[in-house]
């Protein structure tokens, strides 16, 4: 049978079944109560999973356009301070470029934020902060709640993209004072990538800029979300909306509780493995700045090549991650995110070590083991 | 068991089962061999729908998506004659003022354009045009051979929404000087909402302007797409590529000529309905200017409302479209795009009948025995 490879990515992840098949049924009229209600169940599900009571709305294209509607709608003209620590901070930066006037506030990837910068930035006059909350590229969780707090004492608005955080750990948008969040479809809620969900506070859109891309209108996206039914103000991937709407369900059947800290545990155990294999993990932390618990970016062993490691991995039929840009060949990246569990970490971990091990990697402990006493 | 409605609409459109089914498989990675191979299928599959043998990029977005992509890549800062004689129409240019010196070159909808406008504006030096070629709004298909001459004569960049044109009638876009094209997966194509496709001539890619929105950057997409494997930029759509993949083959399969050409024989047996049922067409129609072969706008029987009317129509399980806009009230719509054929125009054509007796609509001859005599 064709082999169906185990996704260990920092998205996309592995697809339930039942939200999988959500898709397969005949297309419906995107301006119909059926719709209205499947996109109002989305809304429902993902609320608690952002800690919000925003209005959150839903455009169908990736987490990359959810940014960029956050700052198109909130950037033109401004002075955007962009936090970077990783690959998609920098991207926040370079599409804040398009719009403002943007300053990167960059640290080494996976090192914490300058957040003294900040300060200075926003004494300066910055208006928009931008922020990467799980940056995937590095395996580093940034503090979003001391950013908020910064962005708070000096009135600017904070965008913080949720790409890979909400779902996957505790997030209190409203709390921590997010103007704008942003999460993709395929990262922590277990759905197919193509769906970019967008909450907006009350004081982001009194704040709105003119002229945003006509596709990435927020404004627009607001009021069509207010008709009754429900609607998006273009055509939506209506599949991705049947699928996110079950997997939204699932989450609720879990509780977002259950779901967030299943990916704590999955985060710990496979830090554990890293340890027993005496490899460090790549981020420095702080007691701000904390490991990702849905993604474990790990050094790449001594000896061998990314490309040694990672195809003895998928030969077991687990796909990792590599390390992005400068990062190639010095790192590799386990996800852990979405409906993923006990078994589908052990075969992962199982593969790297066997890699490991065929490679003649030296001194690694059993990393299996060591999960494994986390997992049971 | 749950009604499954039969959209007969401007798209929506059903989507096979064969296409539906293509998108219950597991995930799989975007950054794959296997992904680039379904993106270049569905190249290869598209570009004779088009008539082109330009490059051609899919965006995770909706039409409207690929609309604004062509704009904003070219218009920006220039000055665009935006041909209108539908909604449709109005859009482009509601899209091109965000971006340049945008020109409204508007007729009554469902009229003919106004070319002898354009000539004056291309004098003048417009130097971009867009033109919807098949306006649903209105049910016309505007003339894109005359348009593309007298934009080549004047040596202006050609930007033609084929969204409910392409698959659905004859393109040539190279032949009739399209330097955009771009079409919606869910009309003509049969596959579900949420990509658009864009063609982008040599030309087009010479005079690209700087700073298009980031996720709607077609130089972006062109580059990843020349990539080993093919990718996009950013994250795509996956489950909705491989429904397009699908549908794609489906119309090898049949074949492009076929396959566009069974729309003109549905539209005739549509309007041989219309006409036995005394309601007159909607749109304007010269020797330029057509009926569209993908939507068929009729007039509505006098003494009847548009809720009646359709209202009736739904209960017997049919979708149709009422009149938009300024034009609510006033037609219906019946599309005729996809992989539909005689079954469903009987079906919708049965449905509006009974309904039209219900209501008392009078004078009206036997529609669906003149439709069924065009479809034998």
């Amino acid at each position: 049978m064709e082999k169906e490879l185990l996704l260990m990515l920092p998205g996309p992840v592995p697809v339930p079944e039942r939200v999988r098949l959500a898709m397969a049924r005949q297309a419906i009229n995107h301006r119909s109560p059926e719709f209205g209600e499947v996109y109002a169940d989305c809304v429902r599900c993902l609320k608690p999973a952002f800690g919000t009571e925003n209005d959150l709305v839903i455009l169908s294209g990736s987490g990359t356009a959810g940014m960029e509607a956050a700052v198109a709608n909130l950037g033109r003209g401004r002075k955007i301070a962009c936090l970077a620590n990783g690959k998609f901070g920098e991207r926040l930066y370079d599409i804040s470029c398009r719009y403002g006037e943007a300053t990167k506030l960059a640290s080494d990837w996976g090192t914490p934020l300058p957040l003294e910068g900040l300060a200075a930035s926003l004494e300066a006059g910055a208006e928009v902060v931008t922020m990467v909350h799980n940056e995937t590229s590095a395996g580093i969780l940034n503090p979003a709640h001391e950013v908020g707090k910064l962005c708070r004492k000096h009135d600017a608005l904070f965008v913080m993209d949720g790409v890979t955080s909400i779902g996957g750990d505790v997030v209190e948008a409203d709390r921590w004072g997010v103007d704008i969040a942003i999460v993709g479809s395929q990262k922590c809620l277990a759905a197919p990538a193509g769906l970019a969900a967008v909450s907006v506070s009350e004081r982001a859109r009194e704040r709105f800029c003119d002229s945003p891309p006509y596709y990435l209108d927020l404004a627009a996206y607001l009021r069509t979300a207010k008709k009754e039914p429900m609607e998006t103000p273009y055509t939506p991937a209506v599949p991705l909306f049947l699928a996110l709407r079950e997997a939204g369900l699932l989450i609720e059947e879990e509780g977002i509780e259950h779901w967030a800290i299943r990916h704590q545990r999955l985060a710990q155990a496979v830090r554990a493995a890293a340890a027993a294999w005496g490899l460090p993990l790549f981020p420095e932390t702080d007691g701000l700045h904390r490991y990702s618990n849905t993604v474990t970016a790990i050094r790449m062993p001594g000896g061998t090549t990314d490309s040694d490691l990672r195809g003895l991995v998928k030969r077991l039929g687990v796909v990792i991650a590599g390390g992005q840009d400068h990062l190639k060949g010095k790192i590799f990246r386990i996800g852990h995110m979405g409906a993923v569990n006990a078994p589908e970490i052990l075969a992962a971990l199982g593969a790297v070590q066997a890699a490991m091990h065929r490679l003649g990697c030296p001194g690694a402990d059993d990393g299996v083991a060591a999960a494994a006493a986390h997992l049971a």
